[in-house]
């Protein structure tokens, strides 16, 4: 239901935010993501149409974020790979409906609505780190770990 | 980022739905739920393997309902032609996230589960009419409409 296209594109931006002073190299960027290269190429020119990311081709090339990550809201990058957008008009086109949607586009409305407010009020930052948290794409052990006599405690404890 | 798959299964649904006692043919619910016709026969396996409606094939066949409007929820439609689950696990498969997701799976997570609850929580009956509401895929005035010395009024108001 949420794109698979979104989540290579969130994996993607989210790994470049990591090293926001980097070029990270596509190959580089397919491997942390674990997005097949072919898929991530066509995500990463979807970004770069969008203003979100800068690339340089060639050798010692590669990819980073064209603005911090704390201006980069997870709206911007869903939208800059597919389409989500209120519904403003009866998507049959029937006349006597218009933009008074009967109650199935109400309710698919209803659930656009609620993904836009959720991934507006979140910016790309907020996806990094926090307490307790594994950070995207690491396989290390969580970074607000607490270790008492030995024995590794939750972030949340 | 709602597929167009699950829009037209809920409008094959809501077609259905309208007249649950007859059988509707193939041909009749492309035509009014404005399906293409391939598409939509694809659509109509899905929701028949996922035992929400009932087909017979031949003259004088269709489709109807396999069981009362009321009693089948949204999301049951929607899981009969997509995915729409809860991340338990890193989908990525690291090691040292597991079932602790990130703050990038945590937030699709949350987002997942807000259109879960939307979608669990209505019947295929809900969208059927409701006050001051047009029909589903009927092109006709709305049937709360309120006539006072022969002016149209809104249904809400």
């Amino acid at each position: 239901m949420l794109s698979q296209t979104a989540e290579y594109a969130m994996r993607a931006m989210a790994c470049l935010a990591l090293r926001p002073d980097d070029l990270t190299s596509a190959g580089a960027l397919a491997q942390r993501t674990k997005v097949p290269a072919n898929y991530l190429a066509k995500v990463l020119q979807q970004l770069g149409s969008a203003g979100l990311v800068d690339g340089r081709r060639g050798v010692g090339g590669g990819y980073k974020l064209a603005r911090p990550a704390s201006k980069i809201n997870l709206l911007d990058v869903i939208r800059a790979v597919s389409t989500l957008e209120r519904i403003r008009e009866c998507p049959l086109g029937l006349k006597n409906h218009g933009p008074n949607l009967c109650p199935l586009h109400r309710k698919t409305d209803q659930a656009i609505a609620s993904l836009i407010a959720l991934f507006e009020g979140s910016t790309l930052d907020d996806l990094l780190d926090g307490p307790g948290s594994n950070k995207p794409l690491c396989d290390e052990k969580a970074t607000h770990q607490l270790t008492v006599h030995g024995k590794v405690l939750d972030g949340d404890a």
